[in-house]
């Protein structure tokens, strides 16, 4: 909701008229429930209440190591308060003045949530604990002990997630009397992924504890020929965050009673995890300068970020996509949705409603940077959540696309999806939401023009397996990366490939239909890993497929580019001439120097190069693409002794700056989930070729397995991180 | 986009690494082409270019009487520049220096619109005159006589819609020559219903008269029973209206490249003709106090909403459904999309997810009001329009509902729809856009719970058919309503339906599902049309349909109500004792005075009575609604003589306040198509039963059937107007 818009300074009238009370839609607010509440007049005051049942004590049995924390898989979130999950039961322990006795004595429990509470909507559930009385929620007496009676309670599987506020009632001939309301009563009320007839269902124990209840992950980045892995601490049950999440939809004001379906969670989130339309979670900024913020690729955390923004209620400064998908995906798993965050490498951006991106080649072949104004990110993170989806047809569950960075063109509104990855994956584009803009990620075309000085442009080469060219995702239980390419798209070529590409063209989603002239020649670009600051070579292989002779005149072009394929700095252009015979291979090799690109480079370290040419006989464009991600240099960590649980232990990170030149202004940030907080450290400045160390200690707070991650960041050298395992003994 | 969020003062620099270029999504901005642009490098200055042709002048053929204007069907717009359709030649005439000679000479066309024009995109466009050089708009020479040449153009039936700034350009071996900006010969290109090719072709001449060409039409408001019909002036086609469609989606940063697509445009429109989310074009207010803008009820036409909000860049204050839905309809209607404003009547609102409406009555019968807080318009304005759906399977094209109030729980935005009118008769909720939202308008049920004191609620009714009571929009031609419910329901009780219902079941949209207690004892409340001022009775009938005695204990409740539904306050409570011998019918007449109700009276005059009651056989309850909307006076307007083209033509408005207060602050507004902009008056004061007389005068435009329309407005009395049916003599 913009702040600045004309309506809301009056919005406590407006809405007067317009509706019989204001949508709830904060699980903050809500009014306490009086504790007595009379059926009708008592002309002489109230009267004697001794005969009836009094309430002594109410325990929710909400430590972490009492019954229900353990069987709701909710032992690991940092609250003293009681965590269940919907359509499982929990148990809450009443003590009264005397004992319960069935046949005289009604109570009741009383789950309250928001303002305005109504039956109807699922915001006042009355629970019974009586079989033949039952409500949304199901309740019973499970075991009745002197003045002690435990009460039995089962969530409906559609309940609204989120924080409610516990009454314990007894009704007496003169009106209700309920218990104060006290905060320890409260109760959380999450998805169920381990309840068969809950919506977020996942039947594989292995998958729920990678998708709920793995706290450390890693997103890969880089380049699809040569994958980095940066961890990342997504922390969904520390202190707070829980709250935290809770704040996000209430920020965004999502209604209440929206609350229970998972599909409108996700999408809200997707718009509310940007700052973008609705002051939410995260600003983004690509521009390089992130002086009142911390810098993108300096955050180890979803932690820090979500405690900054429920605490200042302001949009945290900075993010770029693989921080608002690591942010959805703490959200997501802390409330019980299963989530996961994906990265497609060379993802197509800005083809709303085309499937291609145009690179515009002069008469001779040369790459016209002036006209070329699409752009492909070299990789795109993005988050899937685990769902059925009772708004398709069948078929359509499972595994959905959710993106929270706020690209350009989501259906003119900074969201995007839930889009089911089975029905962008068989082109059935027309269901909702935003499968079309997925599905241009992973499937665009890429289209080489010719354009003449008259500006007469021509389509004269595709290149159709560019985009998409990967998506990767965490294994299950460790650190590699599991290829999901096959569940966004067929192998290219295939008969159902073709036969996806003919259902999303039905929908409006065409490929450009154009008789490229045919091409027998081929080139290729070759290159080893390369580091920050090195000199090296490129090898262009050109391939003769033919049995004529070929003369190609090729251009080849070096730029220094942000991850978003957006060019910055031109470093590298050259002619050649190649001339192959019949059936030839031939292989050229170019030098690139340090000095090149040393001082142009930009964070993350990408270096595009293109090769166009024009192949002398007949009417041929050959060309090829090659992103090279230097490798930028390491961070040490060294954890002194073995870690155990309340104990004290000493690390010690290093770092050697390998340049010619200062790095000033160095930020490092340490963290590790059930280890500390987030640490940070600042060095004003690292001279050429000097080492700095931090020494510092954490001291562990569970014992298990966990990870320590370091990262460095500095104007001039970003994506600088390290990690290491640890198990925590006892 | 929000004026507040944190990202915007950034935004200049922010996009640098994220895109190329910012997203062009503005028609009014774009730089102008160079009138000479270089091939190459020219070692000696510019070279004599007087062998070549030299464009001397450029003649767009824009007169209204010209044959673009009237081929296109747009002679009626009120503006001095081309307006032509897309998929249908138009003409521009070309004088050079000397004769063109096709062997030697080459020259071209170029449109261009918003900044950045790429060909790719579609918003650079270069158009030669041959028909071997096919772009994507096509060319031809028609004819070359002496200096002078005449090219056909047409536009690609999927060109971007706005307008386009013209350069005709020669190429020479040096480079192009082309000639300067200027503003008149910018043209505007539309949406062509009249091409079979485009997406929002329309088959029938009259429909396309109505739909596209037709100024001034009727909102039908009131109650099912008892419907009246507004005049509006839509005035798509007076001066600065056009301009300011396209200022509308500037505004809200709508990319130049989706501005070809109806669908896109029609959304993006939903959202930006309401204030919220965006700045759009209509503040909501349905608070009664309008103090700082112009009361709803006030307005008589788009012209004067749409130009305000174009002039001041600020939002226009105020507006509720109907003003929403004619000034889309204006909109739609201006750029070229058929279009049409509906009414529902009880129109149910707040139902995203379930089909009912809840009404909570207590243990006797009696309406439970602070727990009942769902309401149900009396009616509700939205827009048809009508386009093919290529993002859906085949079958949903044809009539798409728009919404453009901003109601509360559209997915969580304030915009609505397309959505396809056939996939919500067939319950094909599953489409984009917001088909369950609209399917829940028509087809919610009312459902009446008894509360017991405990807090138990139980569904003991439901009636099925109030809701989505009936769907009108006006005759084609004329003035009457057309009925088109059974273009968005199949009559209740027929096979057709059920599968229907089971169908949006299946999407997840249900409907309670309860044993209802078998009702043999039916309520019917019987009334008259009624005055405001007016005593009256309400009849209740109750049938006995059993043959057995009955006794019922019914309460009456009457309330003010606003035509949202919402209650204002009480002015009749009763109780009722009806015994029924087996089979009989019984009427009871009701009293309801004057006094009851004038002073607590809102605008539009609601009342709403409720009839609910207890059959003390059995566990049945008995229920009927009401709601009578009270006829307000009469405004006389008189028209001295014949009016004719630019003649001064006298009129005279006339009211009479009948009631025993005084009216303050009295606003009257007289407007017409082609006759006059509106004119205000004001009348400070007019005692109880006096009358007031406004004579003015108008001077037509243009000749052919309109309507002068009149409303008058103050605090105490909204909703008076009159209109009469005028032919100017030319």
């Amino acid at each position: 909701m913009s702040q600045s818009e004309p309506e809301t300074p009056k919005k406590k009238v407006s809405f007067r008229g317009r509706s019989n009370v204001p949508v709830a839609a904060s699980n903050a607010e809500g009014e306490d429930s009086p504790e007595f509440e009379p059926f009708g007049l008592m002309p002489r005051g109230p009267p004697p209440l001794a005969e009836f049942l009094d309430i002594w004590d109410v325990n929710m049995l909400a430590q972490p190591n009492e019954i229900n924390k353990r069987e709701h898989h909710t032992s690991l979130y940092s609250s003293p308060l009681l965590i269940v999950r919907r359509a499982q039961e929990f148990q809450i322990r009443i003590t009264f003045n005397r004992a319960y006795d069935p046949s005289k004595d009604q109570f009741l429990l009383e789950f309250v949530i928001g303002s305005s509470p109504q039956t109807s909507k699922g915001t006042y559930i009355p629970v019974f604990p009586d079989p033949d009385r039952m409500g949304l929620w199901r309740g019973r007496v499970l075991d009745s002990i002197d003045n002690m009676v435990t009460v039995g309670i089962t969530a409906a599987p559609d309940s609204i997630v989120g924080k409610f506020r516990t009454y314990v009632a007894v009704l007496t001939p003169y009106g209700i009397r309920r218990t104060r309301r006290e905060v320890k009563h409260d109760v959380y009320v999450l998805f169920n992924p381990w309840a068969s007839d809950d919506a977020v269902f996942l039947k594989d124990e292995t998958e729920r504890k990678e998708y709920i209840l793995e706290e450390s992950g890693v997103v890969y980045h880089g380049e699809a020929g040569d994958v980095s892995a940066r961890p990342w601490n997504f922390g969904q049950f520390e202190y707070g965050v829980l709250d935290a999440c809770l704040y996000v939809m209430d920020q965004a004001q999502m209604p209440i009673t929206n609350r229970g379906d998972p599909i409108k969670v996700a999408r809200k989130a997707s718009a509310a995890i940007n700052s973008r339309d609705d002051d939410g979670v995260l600003v983004g900024n690509w521009s390089g300068d992130y002086t009142y913020g911390v810098a993108p690729t300096s955050w180890t955390s979803s932690v820090e970020i979500l405690l900054t923004y429920a605490t200042s209620k302001r949009p945290v400064c900075y993010a770029q996509c693989w921080v608002y998908a690591a942010v959805f995906n703490t959200f997501l798993r802390c409330l019980g949705i299963p989530a996961r965050v994906v990265t497609n490498f060379y993802s197509a951006h800005d083809n709303d409603g085309n499937l291609k991106t145009d690179i515009i080649v002069d008469e001779d072949g040369r790459v016209d940077r002036a006209r070329t104004k699409d752009s492909i990110w070299n990789y795109h993170c993005w988050n899937e959540c685990y769902m059925t989806r009772p708004d398709l047809p069948p078929g359509f569950g499972g595994w959905q696309a959710v993106d929270a960075t706020p690209q350009e063109t989501s259906d003119g509104l900074y969201r995007c999806g839930p889009a089911s990855v089975r029905a962008i994956k068989h082109g059935q584009i027309c269901f909702p939401f935003d499968a079309p803009f997925i599905f241009a990620e992973v499937n665009s075309d890429v289209i080489f023009y010719k354009r003449d000085k008259s500006g007469n442009m021509q389509a004269v080469k595709v290149n159709t397996s560019h985009v998409g060219r990967m998506v990767l995702t965490k294994t299950i239980g460790g650190e590699h990366p599991f290829d999901i390419t096959s569940q966004y798209k067929f192998p290219e070529g295939t008969e159902e490939e073709r036969t996806v590409s003919k259902k999303a063209e039905e929908y409006g989603l065409g490929r450009q239909k154009v008789d490229y002239p045919e091409t027998d020649v081929q080139v290729d670009i070759l290159v080893q890993e390369v580091s920050v600051g090195d000199d090296f070579q490129l090898t262009l292989e050109f391939k003769n497929h033919s049995r004529d002779h070929r003369s190609i005149n090729a251009f080849i072009n070096g730029y220094v580019v942000y991850y978003t394929g957006v060019t910055s700095d031109e470093i590298k252009y050259k002619t050649l001439k190649v001339t192959l015979d019949p059936l030839q291979t031939e292989r050229v090799t170019v030098d690139v120097r340090s000095k090149d690109y040393m001082s142009k480079l930009v964070e993350q370290c990408n270096l595009h190069f293109i090769v166009t040419g024009r192949v002398e006989e007949g009417d041929q464009i050959v060309s090829a693409m090659r992103v090279i991600t230097l490798h930028v240099p390491k961070l040490f960590i060294k954890v002194m002794g073995e870690p155990r649980v309340s104990e004290e232990t000493l690390v010690s990170v290093e770092f050697t700056n390998p340049f010619q030149f200062s790095l000033d202004n160095v930020y490092l940030r340490m963290d590790g989930p059930g280890l500390m907080s987030p640490k940070i450290k600042h060095f004003s400045l690292i001279s050429p070729n000097s080492s700095v160390t931090w020494p510092d200690s954490f001291t562990p707070r569970r014992p298990g397995p966990t990870k320590l991650m370091v990262t460095l960041d500095c104007v001039a050298l970003r994506q600088v991180y390290s990690q290491v395992l640890l198990n925590v003994k006892p």
